[in-house]
């Protein structure tokens, strides 16, 4: 594992296409480059079609020259395995490399990532393509690492509901498994009449009559994520072979939920993904309201950003990198804003105080081409400057030190959890997303920095731990909470333990494992549609003079205590008199969703650990490290903030 | 043909699935639920996997053990058909048992319904299961009696677009029509040069580039629905020969429309239906408003409710069983609240009223498996017991009597009305279904107790008939409709006699051969898209002093007078100044749709025909059964009535 | 060519179909159409099924009978090529013509259109059948034309998404870029290695992972518009080789996308269409407001209708005919309201002051079978003249004398634009049809008469030309507006000039070719989501008192200025202080979607050309033609005009 030289400070970089312009700009654009601050340029990127023009016969003197014109300038070169694009000569050929839609029709060539993870072939051809390009450049003195592929997932390509991942399944199943009743015992295959008598019965779980076993599904998604990661694992190994000394990286997508990030990182130096924030916004964020989305059209929205900073920082709890850093607007949501002047240096700004050391923009220029004609660049199509070249120029990337970020709080999050909380929604409006960026959100406008954990990790380093939707209980899981309930205060949010690693319910009911832990035992939930509404009712007024009743919407559950005592009640509903939030030594566990009794409560957690806080209103963030302070006003307005005044879309750099 | 023993009142069971849970909680079970005060339980739903666990190789064990388990306790046991969920070996053998969706999709197992009700392979082995459960149980002391299936055509699937259903299809087209010349008449298919020179030329009528002929439509839902009604007919017979003196029913779904109810009821010795009030509402009744939705969320529609349990009971003219009651929050709809306090009892107590013999509730224990998981029973994951429970423990059935629900009032279905209406709805928020219910809800809220009815049926009981949407006629129908109107008033809703049985319009017009019974002949129809509305005007001030004005909304028709006379006229839009409502006899026609017009002219025709009505506030119903009255509040507020204090979700039991 | 004989005013039609009823109907039916002042009937369309009932067997007798019969009464008979409905036998007997949906579904027999225009089978049927037809009527006395199939493309079947169309596209491809290379670059197929290697490697572009390259879709639509055109053709020169001295006309559809129009249109004597304005509205205008549609649910949009009209006079740049005219409501929409009182003169009257010389209904008596059962037509089911039947009696012929629409104002329309700027909207709820028809109906509302006219035909011969979205710019198209400025003012809207022929963008940015023409180079453009809104403000006050601000929503462009001025500049937002609509000379160009800027804009231009112009509230227009002038209320109120007064729904006539 190679960790790149460490900077002093943040760095720039910016992804290129030098194949989509004639090979005449390149020296100019590196020259460009240079001046503008970067360090480093990502290329090669989708260019297998180019670098291997027919099976077998490699065209290596357009990349020589491409690399060549860069390192002429003293930039680094990051290169792409090109397996995002398997050729039109390779699809042709093997047409059984194309992947399967959840409802049965077979995915096309015709644009990128029409290739099925579990392919042999495909395995076969991406591991030849890898090994070609890092024998040619795996020791190059200007290429300082490696991206593999590309936004693994996208366009919902980690599954494939038939051909090759259909065929790869059962023998998945039954290295789980062992054996079918073994299988069928785990899937509760009892109910209607389900069980298998072998493996070579069980099909991916689609195209069904009605709902499908959301165990069958479970497994089928870990399949799937199992199979992601060792496409990975096979480029991995070859580039480690061949491509001493060189970082390995790979960029991940926002809210990409098709595979467990966490599996997928490991053998990864560090770990990179791609920051789209008003795509984000628009496109992703289904469970947003429309008004949010309109105030924040031209910035995305702080704490989804953010999120994804302190996710990816927390995969392998080290620095990332943004590897697509919008800069301009997008062309793939449903609308497409300009973003905001001051966007690109907040963003940019943000990402290096989330633990950033390198933000690397897409793209250089805007492509004269094809499906991304409509989207932005550094430079616009005619090579002028575009909104964002100019608000990197004025960068004091002096401002950015490189270093830690240090959270005392942790929100919890895994995948397992994610894919059985989707699947079994109960009420349409929540998602496992909106569930966890809720408490992630309050934690924020709270002025907390926050590391985002697998539940599984290392907890030793936290004050205050947050398990907003933690679904999925194992014993070892509910053993090592316990663990960190010694020296953290825990909060738990609703679902909590719903669900064994199987996917069935605990047979004790919930919470299950996590049961001595919780102090409780659960009563009722309660799904409520739109226009519904419980009030949640503290058991004592609150010392801080916060209000004291709550507005619940979407999703309450209540208990019975078993050790706990309740510190707020439901007034109203179904649930009326029972207990809505229990604590349990260290452990709270909130029933209600309710954004102001979440605040609330997280609020009184971190004063009770002692940790400093903040009253941050909307839009209004800070965010620390390297005992640096990062002042960010989202907002239209000015801001007045810890003794100074932030304009509209801006931030500002503090000291400790 | 054999009733169940007479019982003096209401009697309660349960549905369970022993086979969810270790073999040694079944006597605690059946202990709990002799204790609770139930009296038989439903198993053996969905089982076949168990029952026959490898092609042939029959076990009867464990169904013998729980059999015995629940006869210990002096319950009787209600036995299913497994055929709903043939098992994983039978359809990996036999793949072309599995159904067609509309799309032309391959309906895969995974799930429940996964047959084609016209594959001989599977009416083979469907027979074959269901002799084999008869020869083992049917003559067993503790079994009372036996359910087919179950929920035939839930999920969509009483019809398959291809494979088994459409090899099928040509040879009962043959069968009704005779020649392929008759057919082309009968679908006007010289239309569009859609002829056909042979019945093997036909398809069903899915995929096609833009509408489909309409009788081609209402031939394939007859086929599909004689097809379901053969299917049953098969098991009925083999259950009559091996298990007499028991009792076969099947339990019809909600709002379910997939085949003609009455055609398959004919041979069963009474109905059942599956009641789930707040899944009803969110999930089926798709016209609903949202307000609506929201208010009701928590105890389904009182109307909606009533209104199958009326139907049900009408498919024979007799007492029914509700085989599956909701008794917490169900998993299946985009929301699903906990019912309101009150509301299990609530609903048992209505279905009372509404001529059930035996409430059956869904189900003992909530499922620790599968895709019920989130669906609750009376017991919990826990196995403590639900709010359910409890209520279903405070019940005094001696207060619900068994006995005769005699109404004076009718309202006319029919389900192959029901198809030609609905294919080419004109007003895209309008359907069969709202518009019949729109005239049902109007009774309910005068008071009246009402059967539904069969067109075709006996109507001499009556003295007042209804008929909402009575758009399919024919000359018999058009007699004895004829016949009726010399002893009752008759209302027609819009649309009435639109069509005739082959799916045309008739020759001389609308109402065709309705024409002299009505008085009118169709002058215009007008279809009004959401914002547009016409006014109503009573030709004469109302005697009630009700209102002499109604706005009426999505659907108007006016006439001319052929012997009748205009009662209500249109005083503006583009029929301003026609008849809107009109009189001939004892035979009403009501052309707007307008919730208050319709009340208000069914309330005159009440107090015409000498029928005592009520003006019930929304949400507030009464029913009566056996000399008793069910008064009933499913509203949040306090109701006075009939000199007594209604709580909130409550019902009170009066005698006259 | 041959033109129909002139006549001295607006003739009507009406479209029938003698074998929907029996035969001795049809000399009634004739005498009534003669009655009620028609001069033609057209007959045959869908016929197929009954001309060749089976394989090569003919059957003229029942079309001699019907042909006689209107014959009789002096009307005139218009026959059609039944080919948009093949009948079973040939679908049975060759189903590789049925076509393929993009989904990649097969579309089935059962409804019409259900045939791949590039089906070699198919065209030799359609050669056959028309062949077949005009060898027995071609020279018949009484038919004075032929319309070709019907409504060509209807039901999005201008294009097969596999098939028969998939198998010819890469020999098209071929002949249009010659080499494989070519087709690569042209298509920018460096991007995403979507690179080929041989054209047979080309599928038609759908089913991708993700967004398709928009150059492989303008090739497609092109490829299929070739197509439609070819078809049409074969059936063309048979009809000229066998029917000498009738014309042939196309129905063409509402706002059809699926082919060039302007090239399907070559070699027809006239172009026609079919006027639904209800249904239009309804279910064409997607981009429409709901309260717009319910405005206008009884009478569809004047400016649609009109839009329409003068779109289809332009084709050949002669009067045309409306062949199939809504008389009452129609049956395809989501709603389908009765049409206001006076709509049906209304319409007809617009038609002629928009250049028809022939309005057509549809259809002569409602259908009493099969997918139209609940359309309307001039008489009932039963036979009675309906409402529109009326209206039509009404007329006065003489009102409407035959002659030239001479427009001074121009509005270019270009199919190819329309496809690439769909394909990538940016901005969801904007289209190519809604910003085009956004300027029309500015113009419209200023009183002008508009010719629509392709970029490339003859402009020489008007004062202001209005180009709203011509995203597609050539040079020769560039050099062609060059010279029309020269004697015009030319007003261009946004995303001008943004593609190249092979749908990428100009290498040097946009508008490419266009800059010397407006002086200008795109400095920004922005996507707005709904709720957001930027002010664009003039930079003098406007000497006619007009609005000197406006808000934009939905898109806005800037501009640096290359000797152009700014007139108009951004006040807020991202594009603040920058240049929202600039000229340079005669040219305009306007960068933000504001109906009030568009209209301000194009008031000053008519000004600048010394056009006079109106103020015409919404709703009232104006429309002349041959000297006369046809003032039109289309809205609930009456209206004050030019010192007359219109009634609400009416049209009066003035002479100049
Ligand atoms: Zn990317
Ligand atoms: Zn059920
Ligand atoms: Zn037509």
């Amino acid at each position: 594992m190679t960790a790149p030289d460490p900077t002093p400070h943040l760095q720039l970089a910016v992804c290129d296409y030098p194949e989509h312009v004639p090979q005449d700009r390149w020296s100019d654009y590196a020259r460009q480059q240079k001046a503008l601050g970067l360090s480093a340029v990502r290329i090669a990127e989708f260019a297998w079609a180019l670098m291997e023009p027919e099976p077998g016969r490699y065209d290596w003197a357009w990349l020589d020259a491409a690399i060549d014109a860069i390192a002429a300038e003293g930039l680094q070169v990051v290169l792409c395995t090109p397996t995002a694009t398997p050729p039109a000569w390779l699809i042709r050929t093997h047409p059984e490399i194309l992947p399967v839609d959840r409802e049965g029709r077979v995915r096309e060539f015709g644009s990128r990532r029409q290739y099925d993870f579990a392919s042999p072939v495909y395995r076969e051809h991406s591991r030849r393509i890898t090994r070609a390009m890092a024998e040619r450049y795996g020791q190059h003195p200007a290429v300082s690492g490696w991206q593999t592929d590309n936004e693994f997932g996208c366009h919902d390509t980690a599954r494939s509901w038939g051909g090759a991942s259909a065929a790869a399944f059962p023998a998945w199943l039954q290295a789980r498994h062992g054996t079918v009743d073994a299988l069928n015992e785990a899937w509760g295959n009892v109910f209607w009449s389900m069980t298998y008598q072998s493996f070579d019965q069980i099909l991916p779980p689609n195209l069904t009559v009605t709902e499908l076993n959301p165990s069958h599904l479970l497994d089928f998604y870990r399949f799937a994520s199992d199979t992601v990661r060792d496409f990975q694992a096979e480029q991995l190994a070859i580039l480690r072979e061949l491509s001493p000394g060189r970082f390995v990286t790979h960029n991940f997508m926002i809210f990409e939920s098709g595979f467990d990030h966490y599996a997928v990182s490991q053998g990864l130096d560090f770990v990179s993904w791609d920051n789209y924030p008003t795509g984000m916004l628009e496109f992703f964020s289904g469970w947003g309201s429309e008004d949010l989305k309109t105030r924040y059209a031209r910035t995305g929205h702080p704490d989804y950003v953010a999120f994804h900073h302190d996710l990816y920082r927390g995969m392998l709890q080290r620095p990332f990198w943004v590897m697509e850093q919008q800069c301009g607007q997008v062309n793939w949501a449903p609308y497409n804003p300009l973003p905001a002047a001051g966007a690109v240096g907040l963003w940019t700004a943000q990402a290096w105080a989330h633990g950033a050391d390198t933000v690397s923009y897409f793209r250089w220029r805007a492509a004269t081409m094809a499906q991304e004609v409509m989207h932005s660049g550094l430079l616009r199509h005619d090579e002028t400057p575009d909104r964002g070249h100019l608000e990197v120029e004025a960068l004091d990337l002096t401002q950015f030190p490189a270093g830690e970020v240090r959270a005392r709080v942790a929100v919890l999050h895994d995948y397992e959890s994610l894919w059985i909380y989707d699947q079994q929604r109960h009420a349409a409006s929540l998602s496992y997303w909106a569930q966890t960026v809720a408490y992630y959100g309050a934690l924020r406008s709270l002025g907390q920095d926050v590391d985002i954990v697998h539940p599984d990790h290392d907890l030793s380093g936290y004050d205050v731990i947050v398990a907003p939707a933690l679904t999925l209980m194992t014993p070892g899981r509910a053993a090592h909470l316990q663990d960190a309930a010694r020296h953290a205060r825990i909060v738990f949010g609703p679902r909590t333990a719903y669900r064994t690693p199987s996917g069935r319910t605990p047979e004790d009911g919930q919470p299950g494992v996590l049961r001595d832990l919780l102090g409780v035992r659960l009563q009722n939930f309660d799904s409520l549609r739109p226009g519904l509404h419980v009030t949640v009712t503290a058991s004592s007024e609150d010392s801080s003079g916060q209000p004291v009743a709550a507005q619940a919407h979407t999703w309450t559950e209540s208990y019975r205590l078993a050790g706990a005592q309740a510190t707020h009640a439901y007034a109203d509903g179904p649930l009326a008199g029972q207990p809505a939030v229990t604590r349990h030594g260290n452990v709270t566990v909130i029933g209600a969703h309710s954004e102001a009794l979440i605040r609330s409560v997280l609020s009184a957690e971190l004063a009770a650990a002692g940790l400093p806080q903040q009253d941050l209103p909307e839009g209004v963030r800070v965010s620390r490290r390297s005992g640096v302070t990062l002042l960010q006003n989202w907002t239209d307005d000015t801001v007045h903030l810890a003794g100074r005044t932030l304009a509209p879309i801006s931030f500002t750099v503090t000291h400790d």
